[in-house]
Formats: C-alpha cells, sequence, structure tokens
C-alpha cells in the first residue's frame, strides 16, 4: 500500500507532519509518500533514523496555507502540495491521500479540481470519527455543506454506513440521524423528509438522536447536515477546551489543589485521551473519487501517524469502490429519488 | 412585585419549587404567588419556617408532565398549574410567571393558549443565559422554531437585546450570529440572509461568531435557529456531563488519584459551578406578551430561586413593554421587512 501525506498541512509544518510519516512507516510498514517542499523535506527526514523505511517524496512548488481561502486556492495554487498528492491518488500512483492542512481548501481541491466526486454522489461530506470508551463512531456531515437537502442526507447515511463496515469494521452499522428531541414528529423540515427516506434506503437505520445519545455511542454513524454538524463538533470543542481551562486554573489556585493535582494528572490525562481527536487523527472525505483523510491543524506527529494508518484502514477496504456500489444499488441515488413533498 | 411559579415544575415537584419560593421571598422579599395543587404545597410549606414570608396559593387541578406532549397539553388540561399561573400574569395579577416544567409544553400554552404574542413578534424564541467567568449572555432561539426565516433571527437580535440592556443591565449590548466559520460569506443561506438584516435593524450587531467566540464572551447575545441553538445547547450539556462523569470514574480508579481527587474536589466544584445553569435558573421565553421565565426539570431549590431572582430582573426591566415598542420602531416588523431575495 502506498499512502500519500500532505508534508505542509499541519501549522507547523513540515516537522509533525514528516515525523508523524517516519512513525507510520515504522509502526505499519506502508509506503509513505511525502509531497511538499523537497529540500524542507530531507532537511526535516535528516532528523530521524529513516534507514531501510519506505519513505519517497515527491516535489510540490506551492503550498496552501490556513489563510488561504478555500473557494480559491483550488485555481490560485495548482501546484499545491494538496493537488500534486491527490493527483497521484486519481492517477492510481497511490492509494490514499492525507492531510492536517486547511479543510476547505482539501474539500475545494477534492472535489472540484482534482479527484472529483464519485459518479452518482451529489454532494461530499466531510465526517469525523469520534471515539469515546474505546468505541469509534462516525458523525458526518461536519461543516462541507452548509445548506442541505434531505437526499443528500440519505447518501451521507449510505457512504458513513459504508466507512463504517470497512474502514471501522463494524457489522451492519446503525445509522442515527441528529435531531432535537427523539420523537419523529420532532425537529426541522429537512429532519422530517430526511429521516423517511432514511428508513428506506437499505441503511440499518435507528431514528433520530440527540447530542448525549450521539456521546452516549448509541450509533455507529450519525448523519447531519454541516451547519448543525459543524456546530456540534465545535460547541464540543470549545466546552472541553473551557472546563480543560478552566481545570488547570482552579487547580492552581491554592496549595492544596496543586498538590492534588498532581496526584490527579494521570487521571485527567486518561479524560483527556479519552476525548482526545487526535488519537483517531483524521476522517475521511466522504464522495470524492479516492481516499483522503482530514486531520486537524494542531495535529502533532502522534496525530499525523494515527491518519496515516485511518487512511490504511479505508484503503484497504476499498470503500470507494464499495460506496460506488453502494449507491447504484440504493434508491438513494440522484436520479431514482422521489422529490420531496412535504 | 409578584411573580407566579409553577409548584408543580421540577421533576421532584413540589418539594424543590416550594423551597425555592421560600428561599426567594425569604432573600428577594417579593410576592411568590405558588400555583398547583394547594394540599401538596401546603403540606410542603409545612417543613419551612414561613412565618411573615409573602407566599400565596392558588390552587390548579391539573399538572402538566415531562411526558406531556407538547402539542396537546394546550387543550387537553386547561386547569394545569401552567395555564392557572399564566393566567394570572395575563389579568395583570401578577408580574412574571416561572416554571422548572416541561419547556415544550410551557412554550404551547404560553404562545397559542394564554399570554399569546406580544404584537409585532413573528415568533416566540426560547432562550437560556449563559454565565461564564461571572460575564451573563443571552443565547436564542435554542429550541422553539426548528425551521426560522431571517426576519425571524434578526427579530430574535432585537429581543435578544432588549433582554440583555433591561434585565442583564448590560449598556448597548452587543449581538452576533451563530454561524460556521467567522467570515461573513460563510455560513447557510439563512445565516447569509440574517445577518444583512441584523446590520440594518438597530442593534449593535457585531458579526458572526462560532461556538468557541461565545464561550469566551465575545457578544452579550448570540441568535441562532432553533434547531442549531439546541444542537449547541445540548452538545455542551453532553459533552460536560460526559466530562465530569469520566472524572469521577478515572479519579477513583487508583488511589492514588482516590487522595488527589479529595484535594482537588474544591477546585472541580468551582469549574463545575462555574459552567452550572443552575446559577442562573432560568430564562426567558421572549415574544410573548408577559414574562415567562422556565427553568431545567432537573433543578433543585437554589436553581428554582435563581429563576425567580431572573424573573424579578426581567420584570422590573419591563422588558415586555421594552420589546413592544422596541419592535414598533425597528424595521424588524413583519409588514416593514424587506422580502428575502438571495
Amino acid at each position: 500500500m502506498r499512502i500519500v501525506l500532505d508534508a505542509m498541512g499541519s501549522d507547523e509544518n513540515p516537522a509533525p507532519d514528516v515525523e508523524g510519516a517516519v512513525l507510520a512507516a515504522r509502526e505499519f510498514g506502508m509506503t509513505i509518500v511525502l509531497v511538499g517542499e523537497q529540500d524542507q523535506i530531507k532537511r526535516e527526514l535528516d532528523n530521524h533514523d529513516t534507514a531501510g523505511l519506505p519513505l519517497e517524496i515527491v516535489h510540490a512548488g506551492q503550498k496552501v496555507t490556513m489563510e488561504d481561502r478555500p473557494g480559491e486556492v483550488g485555481r490560485a495554487k495548482p501546484e499545491s502540495s494538496m493537488h500534486v498528492g491527490m493527483r497521484l491518488v486519481k492517477e492510481r500512483q497511490a492509494d490514499a491521500f492525507v492531510t492536517v492542512g486547511n479543510t476547505g481548501a482539501a474539500l475545494s481541491i477534492a472535489t472540484l479540481h482534482t479527484l472529483k466526486r464519485i459518479p452518482g454522489v451529489s454532494r461530499p461530506a466531510l465526517s469525523t470519527i469520534l471515539t469515546l470508551q474505546g468505541k469509534a463512531m462516525i458523525l458526518l456531515d461536519i461543516g462541507a455543506n452548509a445548506d442541505c437537502r434531505p437526499e443528500w442526507l440519505a447518501q451521507f447515511g449510505v457512504m458513513g454506513s459504508i466507512y463504517a463496515e470497512r474502514a471501522l469494521s463494524r457489522k451492519n452499522p446503525s445509522v442515527a440521524l441528529l435531531s432535537i428531541g427523539e420523537e419523529a414528529g420532532k425537529g426541522s423540515t429537512l429532519v422530517k423528509e430526511a429521516a423517511e427516506l432514511l428508513q428506506s434506503c437499505g441503511v440499518n437505520f435507528i431514528g433520530n438522536v440527540e447530542p448525549k445519545e450521539i456521546l452516549a455511542g448509541t450509533a455507529d454513524v450519525v448523519v447531519m447536515d454541516g451547519f448543525s454538524g459543524n456546530v456540534l463538533i465545535k460547541s464540543m470543542e470549545a466546552l472541553g477546551n473551557t472546563l480543560f481551562g478552566l481545570i488547570r486554573s482552579e487547580i492552581k489556585a491554592d496549595w492544596r489543589s496543586a498538590i492534588g493535582g498532581l496526584l490527579v494528572k494521570p487521571a485527567l490525562k486518561r479524560v483527556y485521551r479519552a476525548v482526545d481527536p487526535f488519537e483517531v487523527g483524521g476522517a475521511p472525505l466522504l464522495g470524492v473519487d479516492g481516499v483522503v483523510i482530514i486531520g486537524h491543524g494542531r495535529s502533532n506527529a502522534y496525530a499525523v501517524k494515527n491518519a496515516i494508518r485511518q487512511a490504511q484502514y479505508a484503503a484497504s477496504g476499498h470503500i470507494v469502490e464499495a460506496i460506488r456500489d453502494g449507491l447504484s444499488s440504493t434508491i438513494t441515488r440522484d436520479d431514482s429519488l422521489p422529490e420531496s413533498s412535504h
């Protein structure tokens, strides 16, 4: 297996990206193709013992930054490491592409400029993989589509279900729909219409869920529109950061707490790791014609390594082929969907 | 001032409700009218020293439960404590109504069966008041309207701004709009159209915010549609509960952490209280023709007391009159709003 890594992705690139590639090559044994400014990558590799590791470099003369606008960078920087890396996947010279760079840019470059959509896919969806108490679940869409149609949500359910089965090793994955209140009659018009479609599109649809059920691990796949999904993920991130920040400062507030803080530090670290997105590293952009895994810009080498492992799962599960086949055998194909009528 | 309290609201009613009324009457000195099953209320009052306290009882023969469906209970239980209590406000026999009972039922009974809307209000909005590091801010809508129109969001901004000024003592309150990404060009169609209206409706609109800016206290008022708002609040609640649950269990995992846990307990309690919704107790249902404050069903007496204080702030700030006047002087009135055209 050959996995392409965008070496210029993370906030501190290329150091964490390159180190993550070294760790992944050593631990998992697949070939990692590092794409980016080759002199910088070589210099960074010199800091590691890479003897015998299956690492390659492909040069890319441009680099996407966090400041680049997703709508412009696709045309403005056609030789970016994202473009070059995704083209390698498109030309079947590699099995998957991984970046922890600008998410909007990766979405735009994949969807519009390089890999494009799998035939039959209405809209690609950005996902995230949550792990809690050892159970992984996939949430989508978390931000690619701020305005959604019910048919797209049903398709997200099909794609998420295939991912859960092929890459997260779930049998007959349960699919739920984010709503407010669990009753079928509650929620927005979009949710009510999407719930009907999800019931008849061949996935194991278990109904509507609220955020607490998501965290309880009720479903393997949770479908949502990109606006609510983004709000959900960012609300949890923001509250998590606020709480850990408050805990850190309150524990420093007096000597008694400070001593206690030293003693509970390992316990708090376990809690932090239980909800740390770096444990999974990255999640797929589903619906594009090639495996693309996107991680956080703040990723360290450990997170990059884990994102590469996620790419391995997705590629060895042949998720792109499975989505192509899955969509052609369900009613969620664009051309066979009933018009919404509610 | 006379404030009506639904004595049959909390999950453990009427004990926490009645005790909250006793605490509020003692601490704040206003008259509290307890509405509900009078024998139960009297029995509960016997457990407290109420000598000289301005407490009254008004009997209501029916009671709304958490299982009652909001859409049905308005007609099905016309003599519920919510109906009877809100009618007292409508007939100007009291200045405000407080309940920690079934939120959907309170919304429906207020909007459709008793107080009804303030003239000019398109849709009442459910709000919540967050306090972080001592700063209170109001978020609305958090669940009354799952499908929203841009004009409604602009009106929520006007009503929230008036509340922040009159009840939370903010001068020229800043109003923000929940979105994904802070740039004006990002977000859903609804958000883009609402942002334009908020710019020209006379409030101090500071632009779009994400959940982390909300928690940082960037704005006094944050406007959102009821679906995303509900997802935001419930995501934060769910993550908070999950984190505190994990911390509790990890701290018990070994003797070293257990000892540390005892020492950091006061620090963790301070963190918990910093994000505890019971500190505010309740938040207004804005846009109905009377002050209605709604708190959590899980409320204890302390939360009920704080919800009563919130009602006092709202009533003494004359928010209903201010909203009536405010709407008639801004362009967010239904009849003067431009049609959305994007």
